[in-house]
């Protein structure tokens, strides 16, 4: 019986903003990124992630960013040096495991952020400072990465656990990357079609591309995005589809020890 | 044989901007408090003075502060609830310690900074968030604490090892606290009577108030301060005056377990 | 016939994060207090909300806060001196006037946001610094004040012309100072109370306190809330019930020179 | 008799922190470029530095950058459009302006910093963008411009009066673009090699490539550091030699209009 976990941003709110709608989504998925205060968060709306994760029995990772608010550490900063990223990435995993320590969870995956990540998934030395930041913290804790990334090479060179993840509302283009949101066809915005994509992506143990291209590849987990209209309805049709599938959802941590 | 300590807020400089000659006061005192990125210091600048520390042999600690970089952490900021002053704790001592563990270095103790300090001297619910956020996190984690006011009883409520220190340089009042320095004769700026005067209360075991009045209390630890004109040359000399009066430095791990 | 403003706050988002309904709000209300990036509100923000009063036919208005995002402007900061005071006004007002010159909408009050207006209202030297700040900007620019406070006593002494507003939703005290929201009454819900209450008001030409005290003003402008759930309903019931009581709504410039 | 304009940018401190030796400049050069807020200054800092500028006689513009106080404004993010870029500018220049009125001084012209000036002078459309913003404001604002850049060309062609900077320590690409700092030669730390540089563009009437290529050019202004080691001796010397080749310092304004 095929065993995934499904993941979702979460925490993404600052002082008295908020975004998505996190109570919900933690009814759905099975892991929560959690944003660590650079891109978004601050230490009581971590912690009340933590606490609500815990409550609905998600696992609770840490989803590090680039410290810019204002830009939701979606803008690309560059001339980045390795050795400041992995900083910045202690920095705020350290943050949300003492917050979790108090909320009575645990801290078990890492998940870059927006720019951070997209960055990481093409430079080498990037993502392994972001993996030796991961190591030097825990070396169980598990990274998430896209199958066929340096990500996903920067994690096996460090010996760290790993979680492959998919997109369930993006398209992948022939080097396993995601299509940019600026090109037709990028985004997904029908449940259906997405829930399709995602069970036959699992079966196949491959990813599909916009092409057709076939990118053979262990798949642990499904993001799903949490901020944008009908994130909930998405997430939920597609658990429901998963169900019906004979696909059962697990935390990922419990995914990958399976 | 007196032992004491000798600890100065370290750290505290933000992207491009510096503030006090930390190198030179690493050569001089024992224990560094390390801003958290909050009221000042940054992650690239909390790793190199962890690093420093340690090449220095100066135990490394907290100095956790308002989120208020353009007030420095001094403006109090009224309002903040005790249950949220505990997330800022957790989050702030959490992010250094991470970063101690890539730098080879241990955070050993917590001293509150500026406004967050203040405040927590006299209000007893913020210094017990302050004390518990502590011993969530670490109940070995030393706590910097001022004698007789509500952290030392908070400290003591929660169990948590106490370092007592005094102020080399400002005036005391009557309850303990220090004079205002909006008042005259609050800061001593002459190096002789600031040593003069520390000596005494060590010798004393006791603070001595500006009015004459005497507090006897355990003395671990002297603050000297390092951003101020004329900082290294008062504890450079402060120093060596320990030095001549047969009171050795150590740091304030080693003091109160000896 | 009655001619009365009705003046809310917007635009206080900031990057991705939004707060309140800004459209439905510029369709009812006659003025907009806009936010200028301390408290809430960026350059993005700030000139989308000019465009929109603009071709909504509302009358915009700075509305500076201390530079406090993550509390959004609603902590006391203690310490603050008038002339740093008056050097934060004129930042934000000079930033949104040369914004509002690009979005074709001019700058014509001010009103001062959360902590800051409150200390304003009753710190002498703080309700002067504002009303320094404004008339060294522009002697035409509009002070909104709450009358009997000591804004109001500011902006006469500084020959600034004045809309004293009263507050459509929270109960006064005797001193004509708002009762704290963490009392019983403070805030008013139903949408009929607060129109009743609005309305008496008026044509009393008088402060109604919660104790039933009477307290005689001018009164130019109604302050409706944008922010808390209900907000437009309330709104729109309370303009209905204004035109249904004879009352007309209009810019508060036009109601000071009416 | 050749007039010339030295410009250095000021007023980059922060809350406690400073930066650069501004007292000193302020004796030595005829233009200021002051920090807006965003990559460094505050309010405080800002009027204080248009004041003493004010008292130096030294005319006072301002240096808007990037949202990137951490990073100084030095870091390219990229993925800013245009139409946002112009209302950074307008909400800095605003400011400035604002806080100019009271300390009794005149914005005079607009020079971009860091990486937003390096991406503008090859970006068209970010360079049209702040020419736009510049002329939104003030028709008779100067925008201070790298000959041969595209900033040039977007002030040209939006009618803006010009000054055309020469860089006093920095070597020169063939494009008229500055050396990359990593590149060897790239930085001249010698204040006689940099004046006689100086001096032999300014007699030339065209800038000196690394290579020996020469790009004739009107040159109007000559920017020095403020924020180096040896900063003021630098600019101390240069103005000496200036002085000695006949050449008179006068503020931009008065550079461009003799």
């Amino acid at each position: 019986m095929a065993l995934i976990d499904m993941n979702c941003d979460m925490g993404e709110g600052f002082g008295v903003y908020t975004l998505g709608d996190d109570a919900e989504m933690l009814r759905t998925v099975t892991s929560a990124n959690i944003a660590c205060g650079f891109h978004a968060g601050d230490p009581l709306v971590m912690h009340r992630t933590l606490s609500e994760a815990k409550a609905n029995g998600v696992q609770a990772g840490a989803h590090p960013g680039f410290l810019d608010l204002w830009g939701f550490g979606r803008r690309p900063i560059q001339g980045e040096r390795p050795a400041d990223i992995e900083k910045i990435v202690l920095y705020q995993v350290g943050a949300l495991m003492a917050l979790a320590s108090d909320a009575g969870h645990t801290v078990r995956h890492v998940k870059t952020h927006g720019a951070l990540g997209n960055i990481a998934a093409e430079d080498r030395d990037l993502a392994e400072a972001v993996a030796r930041a991961i190591r030097t913290i825990d070396r169980n804790l598990i990274f998430v990465v896209m199958p066929g990334q340096e990500t996903e090479r920067a994690g096996e060179k460090f010996g760290l656990p790993l979680v492959r993840e998919i997109y369930a509302d993006r398209a992948y283009a022939d080097n396993g990357n995601l299509v940019s949101r600026r090109l037709a066809g990028a985004v997904i915005h029908d449940a259906e079609v997405a829930s399709e994509r995602v069970i036959r992506m699992i079966e196949d143990r491959a990813i599909t591309c916009l092409s057709g291209v076939r990118l053979p590849t262990r798949i642990d987990s499904v993001c799903v995005h949490g901020d944008t209209p009908g994130a909930v309805a998405m997430a939920q049709r597609l658990k429901a589809r998963l169900a019906a599938a004979g696909v059962t959802l697990a935390p990922m941590a419990e995914v990958i020890s399976a």
